[in-house]
């Protein structure tokens, strides 16, 4: 496979599409949030005249979430936001769509696959803004896409380092500091510039703006903003708080448990299970463990949230005090280096090391892999046993990523419909709404927030209290919300 | 006794001094943040110079609130906030003070006993202005107070009328609007005015400030900040995470099931509970529940609380779907009428009703004596059997008021603790950082919250991990914190 | 108040009575097994001709008890089992009866009061035995009881010692040995010999048999039996499943967390409390503690109930390992100074222990007091500080006897209906089906036990499922049961 | 692969043995019972002259179960319990051996593999009487196994099946009513009987006895031994408190979301989940959905457990009162048709019906395949949808049989290492004590069964605590136990 052709997959394989096509429609039923935006906004049309560049994970989950956009009258280009998260048989299934054929495709075009070199991922990020064949088809010389639906902010990078070389006449060398990845990203622009000199600028200012999933990519957009640098306006999904409450803590509540199994069958009960961080994620890891019978022990630098690991009834303690206990470890802080080669060396025998939090750097792998004498050995893949001179071994998971996408499937599809909902609405009110929205970074109001909480409930068969006008009125809100202020914890 | 002698009643009683110092003993061991100030700034002395009147239920925890910030160097004089909630020994004990005698008593004046008349409150609420004798003692003509430390903002309240009046050269006459509280209120400032035209003139320039420990007190504060009547600076105290989130979670979780056992002795385990609201209330009032091993139920105006409670595995309906088969009802919400008499109508026979979210009007205790033909009758003092004309009865605690206070004795130490000594850094700040405070309200700097915190964590043994210099520059903090951005949720 | 006259209490006082009344109404409404039972036997009257002599604490729920036994057609004379533990106004309620007077008593008559001497004591256990004034009311010259219900075997020791002395023709003098509730014995039965040569001969033979209620009277009646000196059929209700599972497990889990707060309004939440014991009343002592956000250490001397402490998610630890950790001991075991000096000497300041297993050995009362310089503060009843030479204290709840009797208010009623049930439907088994008891110790037949359970479900809210005839087949039961073997464990 | 080889597969593919081992190594880990055992009876080789004919699933656990029985002396010859159980590295690596090569296997004689036919199955459970090698290398005539490892009672079938025909002198043809499996197992008895008429005879006779592992084999057992045709001693394995209580709870509660997780990767949190049964099994799955954030609604015919169920907390209903509200069903009570067709058709789309009970009729696979108009459609192995005439579907896991095996791992290393632990020690007993153990169906010593759970304590970080000589005595029962009487319900 290659970039020039970046789904030719389908089109050899049928099967494939129609393996995604079941894995959607279980999918469906278990993301209630967008099935519900189909049905209400179906027939508005929200979206019509929305052209989007997608760049997120091209999972069963995205796929619901690309089809929702077109149920609402978008056009839509997709790409992964990384190399290894495509389910191929979901890109299939997209492009393929529901009543088209291999040879002729009738659904969204996706240039994703799983295991794409990091050229390869560049040119597809790059492809979801070439929109000549739409084009093409509107009879138009150029146009290009109006909104960006980014996650980790790659496709919003792409707009801005073009314009600014555009602008400069000219894409530097790459400097020895510069990643390996950046490299890969200049290259790209080059090649753009080359061919054209202001098709990033006129990208740029055709967008209505973008709307972010992550952390990592609102932090990149808090920062264009702060520096004045940021070309078109933003809405931060990620802080909703049907996004962040949920996805981190329920999510991981899940996903934390069911990677250790798959990866390794190590009953959880009895055993001494350590968590790394009492934020959201450590909350949902701590409550799982235990809800496995586990005994845990929590650390935290931060007193406020120690305070509430001790009010929940959890041990706290540093990892170095109780290391030579532990059987599992899980880290949870978004942070680097909180379990070290120092720890592992000190931990039991075939103690299991695992990671929810971030990077491959919150467990110093670097630092396992320096300790003179140590020996990897692949039990299966995901899953190694370190021999470490003591004479003792750990086991890491995910070689040390994330090991609820790595050993486990990633949030489950309620999940990543509330977060998606969040993604729909915010999209909407780009389009919808552009006048609510200035460059800078805003939130969704809390009225939307609450909105997708409501289309989650029938699934669950919540049944809601209505606030009387006299109530409302009591307490100072409107009967149909929203309920609380903005700085309220939940 | 009298409100010209508001604590005779020490004087007639060592024993009564002496019970509650073995109390302030005990509660001293369980509030370890106030004691951790104590040792910190004992040596200091940041409250020298600072002349504290205070209004806050007069209990044994407030009394080591008090001797805390004589032990940072304050004069304090005190007044309860509540007509019932003085716990006279406390009272006692603090008046005498630990050196002190009946005959020369060398504690802090208080002025406050169980079960004063509205008269009396607001007299003794008067006093706590009157610094005339300290004045005497230090050879002064006159000085007032230079900090409010308030609870519901009734102190706050006479300064600011106090002040109107004066300035308006008149009190006004109580209009049929007026409840007969406001009379009592009008009634102390005319006699006020009648000795002075501009005591509380005097008293309002010379304060630094309030700090304020209640919603409702923290409500009125902002009310008279957007209005621009605000007269000094205000910390909201109850906004801090150590105190909201601590306080109504835990506080519940704890008090709850004490209430519930005490007023009725009914099994918990097994019975099917309804929680009323799942804010931070209803969270901890559901875990208590389910805990002592009820199934419980929970209702939701708000569709995000309401997915939380699914999450957490909660049915959630609302109260008239499920009334039937419900054992005890608990209300959480802070808003009116939300178990009615139509529902207490309906319920199993001797379902116990109990509210720990609000006033007494959450539970319609008007509507429940309005139906025809029902008759309420004293099992104990705080436990009332409703007979209802179907035949069957309903058992309300409390008489509907906070039965967490009614029917048990309000929050542990430990939680007060907790929101004492955001009280005590308030009033610190305050007092030596004045120029950081403008007449407005502030919350207190997270670094703050996250000290309150710290204060507590080795009472519970809890091992705190720190920062390393890298790690803390990764994050984009500084190693002592303050840890997050001020919106993060916990 | 001499036990001349046992119950002149009531005949002053009828407001106590009325007061008894009122909780009594309340017990009946937790006791549906109780109630249950009299609506399905009432017309039968099964206990037609059945005179009980009881011995069991005379509580509210035993006033239930009671009531129901007459309402199943027996005559009821009863005596409390313990001289701290009745209630007057459930004795008063009890007495009066409900279409009493204070004049005209309907009631059953109860010969019992709060804080009895041993001599009064025993006086009444032996007035249970005389039933002449039914004898004359019925024209006859002489009746006796023809069962007892006991509740640690105390009624049955006196027929047992009271006729083996009648066969040897004189009561023994006391031996040095001897305690001094012993020699309260002797006299009461020396007295009997003296008035009559044949009494508890004549009421021996004349008894059906006796329903113990207690794990130490089971014990005795296994050794009387073991050694033939058994005199008629018992019935071991202890060891009943919806005796010994329930009252244990469920009751603890109730009424510790009650007792703590009563006793001390500490903070359990966020606490370390140390759980003594992992049997079915450590189960529910350390259920409860999580419960309410407590972390919970277990110890244990059985492998396997350790085992299951581990699986469940506990730390499991020898107290000596861990002792100047924890805050809270409770002591579950049966057994003797688990609680010891030593231990005592090494906790926190002001750390609680309290006792829930056993008699007040199993915290070494007498070695806490031996210790040289300790001194013994009284905080309030049932609460005592001891100061001890480290400078440290302990609070040591109830004088170390069970503090769910001594701090709460015991197992309440809905877990003794169950007891009591069982209690009903063995008096029943002996009345109606004595061809079936042997004089040896028998427990319940299973389906008794079974229907027990059913008779609690429906005020539960339990909707229990029915097995086809085709089901019951395939599994080899009965359609109506019972449907486990008898080793099934639960 | 045929049945005259049966062990061809590892000649060919050093690497499953090889990958084989690094499980075994990894399970060695997990399962520190049998090395504990190892180690306690390395030297002393108490299963010397032992010559074990084993009948239990090949898998993993399993190798390190029979590498114990090895190290401690015997010798074994194994074949497994179930056609499609085996797992080959397992095998592979046991045939092998450490020592072995391809060439050279030094290990045990093996005869299984993934996907036996009926046939195979039989021909491999007949192998493992059959000891000519182990004869001819000891150079006796003839040498049979003196003892029976069972799981489900096939082994112990032959051998009493193969007697009762050599004593009748003939096989009996198959009748109509016999099984499939029945005419395979007469086939494979008519060979032998061909072969030789007193082969079955002479091993009934050197047969020290059998152990049992499972209900099912036990069950059998205690009708031959009620109908006096048991041929030998046998030991049930399968009611020490160790394997029942801890395989079926704790197992349940690992392996059920495992299970869930694998098949559909649907979220648990927020779900209803129905329970059907709370014995232990239920008891486990119920405890695992709730620690997920599942609601959770249990069902049962026995009112003991179904009140055991609301004590815990649970909602307990009829499945068909709620079966439109539940997202996922879970069968746990070892009957037949607990789930029918009726039910089926009423779940909301997309239920999930899941088995961890019993076979394959517990949920009504036969009456789901005859609605009229159902359609079967594979979403992936073992996740089966049907689509119902309603328009619904269900999702049906395993085809109905235990899922926890067919959609997980089975049980943990962890728990098997209880049950083994208990299979070892009633192996040495029958080997070493024989003469403890008459012709009957005996369960393990309850001492034996303590010691099963202590040898799993270190690995867990228990500290288990001793009792005092004084202590031991007040209770009645030896300082090393056991501890509790045998009706004890833990």
């Amino acid at each position: 496979m290659t970039s020039t052709a970046p789904f030719d997959f389908q089109i050899s394989d049928i099967t494939l599409a129609e393996a995604g096509r079941h894995q959607l429609r279980l999918a469906e039923n278990e993301m209630p949030g967008l099935m519900a935006l189909r049905e209400e906004y179906g027939e508005a049309q929200p979206l019509a005249g929305a052209r989007i560049a997608g760049s997120l994970h091209m999972t069963v989950q995205t796929a619901v979430l690309i089809e929702t956009l077109v149920a609402l009258g978008a056009q839509v280009r997709w790409a992964s936001c990384n190399i290894y998260s495509t389910q191929n048989e979901a890109a299939a299934a997209v492009v393929v769509g529901t009543e088209g054929t291999i040879d002729q495709p009738a659904g969204v075009p996706v240039f994703a696959w799983k295991g794409e070199t990091l050229e390869e991922y560049w040119a597809c990020t790059d492809r979801i803004f070439d929109w000549s064949s739409e084009a093409e088809a509107a009879g138009e010389r150029w146009i290009g896409p109006n909104l960006i639906l980014d996650d980790g902010g790659d496709a919003t990078l792409l707009v801005h380092k073009g314009r600014e070389f555009e602008a400069a006449g000219a894409v530097p060398e790459a400097s020895d500091a510069d990643s390996d990845e950046f490299r890969v990203v200049l290259a790209v622009l080059r090649r753009s510039l080359a061919a054209s000199g202001d098709r990033w600028t006129r990208i740029a200012a055709e967008l209505e703006g973008v709307t972010e999933e992550t952390t990592t990519g609102v932090h990149r957009l808090y920062e264009l903003a702060r520096d004045g640098e940021l070309l078109f306006p933003a809405i931060n999904v990620n802080d909703s708080v049907t996004k962040s409450k949920f996805d981190n803590r329920y999510g991981i509540r899940h996903s934390l448990p069911d990677g250790l199994n798959r990866a390794t069958d190590v009953l959880i009960g009895g055993k001494t299970a350590f968590v790394v961080g009492y934020g959201d994620v450590g909350k949902g890891a701590a409550e799982a463990l235990r809800g496995q019978g586990a005994r845990v022990i929590v650390s935290e630098i931060d007193p406020i949230c120690a305070l509430q690991a001790a009010m929940d009834g959890y041990q706290v303690a540093a990892l170095e005090s109780v290391v030579d206990q532990v059987d599992i470890v899980v880290t949870c802080t978004g942070n680097r280096a909180v379990v070290r080669a120092e720890h592992m060396l000190a931990m039991k025998h075939l103690a299991v090391v695992a990671n929810v939090g971030h990077f491959d750097n919150e467990i110093d792998m670097a630092g396992l892999a320096a300790i003179d004498g140590v020996v990897k050995i692949e039990i299966k893949p995901q899953v190694h046993e370190w021999r470490l001179p003591t004479g003792r071994s750990v086991l890491v998971l995910s070689e040390g990523r994330l090991m609820n996408l790595g050993n486990a499937t990633g949030h489950p599809s309620f999940v990543m419909s509330n977060s998606f909902a969040n993604q729909m609405l915010a999209q909407i009110e780009l389009h919808t709404h552009s006048e609510n929205y200035s460059t800078d970074v805003h939130v969704l109001p809390k009225r939307l927030d609450e909105k997708v909480a409501r289309l989650h409930l029938e699934a669950l068969g919540v049944e809601l209290t209505s606030l009387s006008a006299e109530q409302a009125s009591y307490i100072g809100v409107d009967v149909e919300g929203p309920y609380k202020l903005d700085h309220y914890r939940y």
